[in-house]
């Protein structure tokens, strides 16, 4: 007797430092792989979940999102619940499940991505931030981070910035945001854009560091962008700082189901 | 050859987690019993460290404070490395080291104690902040919690919010500020005072949490406090949801030295 089934929306937030990252590995632990053996604990057969992104080993995620299809008649209100109990004791948590289109597709209808990088810059070691934030000892010059993110915010290639594994058919990618901020000790570097490299944050941070520790002119960020070489990139900032925040979708995705293919 | 010594006030954070509280044990781990540990090793002797104020098995700290007296020469701006170095891999982390006047004492010098006690109000499992928050899962009521939060705020007999095993003389304490903010799904309850009986906060954060989730009026807070009945408290509030945030001394103990006596 076959049921209907419903597709959903999960917003997912993880601790990325027990994973070799989101995706599924024969005989490694995983975020899809842990997602995927919970569904199939609700549904009763093996259960593909399709993540908006890709995130490394010990990157985190307080707002990563992924679209599975469930042939439960639980209602919407219990989804996450289910998957939750599933997934213990896992550091893994369903924030939401909302019902879409069954053709909505988590990846391909994203139409921003949202990171966070978390630098502590302060000399003593991390008592409570262990894992969870890369901190610099050496005093960082935020207004000279500030100028040289400025350089990077557009329409650019960023080979200098990208992974040498990166699988991207295009070093092409739209930075519509990048932004460093100071509160005290911490030091938020946001950013946002429709998709990003392989690698890409985390090489841009390193890079932005680079300024602030005074090793590097705001320029030299110009300088490496344009030299289109990944050889020229600084430092790539550890994995433990960086941070899905949110995926965004146009709501007329969510509702009417645009569909983009498949993954 | 003796050295002369000289006395530092400590800037501590820790994780409460591993710690069977802040004070030395026989046969468990604590906080001060590690922090004499590394002392030791600088010192080459037996070095007591005074806290400004125990916390209990799991409570954390952004800013404990704590003397002790170094015979080491190295110069000041060495002691919080080379005590870090020792501490590890241990959650405790040296912020600062001031020199201060022989006679500064941490705990009777103080004037304010600043705790910070963080809730996140939602349903799904903390896979981020497991150990540092309590997640209360049923909608939380933040403007009754303010209304019945003002209650307590000033000199009161805290007999009602204070652990039956608290070895202070008196139950009466004055409560300078208790503040109830909400920012989406976290809530932070923020406290001052010269000093705290034992438990004080978390019972204070309990009772508001029931007034919160709607079990009771605001007005029920101003009731039981008048009680002075231990028995009439809600349920405490967990350890890991609570910050020693900050302790305040006046410049002119840490310069001039005045002596409150011995502990």
């Amino acid at each position: 007797m076959s049921v209907e089934t419903t597709r959903y929306l999960l917003r997912i937030e993880y601790d990325g430092g027990p994973f070799f990252g989101w995706q599924r590995q024969e005989g490694q632990p995983s975020v899809q792989g842990n997602l995927e053996t919970a569904a199939e604990k609700l549904n009763g057969e093996p259960t593909p979940v399709f993540g908006a992104g890709r995130t490394d080993a010990g990157v985190h995620a307080r707002g990563q999102a992924a679209h599975l299809d469930i042939r439960s008649d639980l209602p919407q209100r219990k989804i996450a619940d289910a998957l939750n109990y599933h997934l213990r004791p896992e550091p893994i948590a369903i924030l939401s499940a909302e019902a879409v289109h069954p053709e909505f597709h988590a990846r391909f209808a994203a139409t921003t991505r949202h990171y966070r990088y978390r630098i502590l810059n302060r000399r003593a070691d991390l008592a409570l931030d262990a894992g969870r934030i890369w901190r610099v000892p050496v005093a960082l010059d935020v207004d000279a981070m500030k100028k040289a993110a400025a350089y990077l915010i557009g329409r650019h290639d960023f080979t200098t910035f990208r992974d040498t594994q990166c699988q991207a058919e295009s070093p092409i990618r739209t930075l519509d945001r990048l932004s460093v901020s100071r509160s005290g000790e911490a030091i938020d570097i946001t950013c946002s854009a429709l998709s990003f490299l392989h690698k890409q944050v985390r090489s841009m941070v390193g890079s932005l560091v680079e300024v602030g520790r005074g090793q590097r002119h705001p320029d030299w960020i110009l300088d490496i962008l344009s030299k289109q070489d990944r050889t020229a990139c600084g430092p790539v900032a550890p994995a433990a700082g960086l941070y899905l925040e949110q995926v965004d979708y146009p709501p007329a995705a969510l509702k009417k189901g645009i569909h983009y293919g498949e993954n």
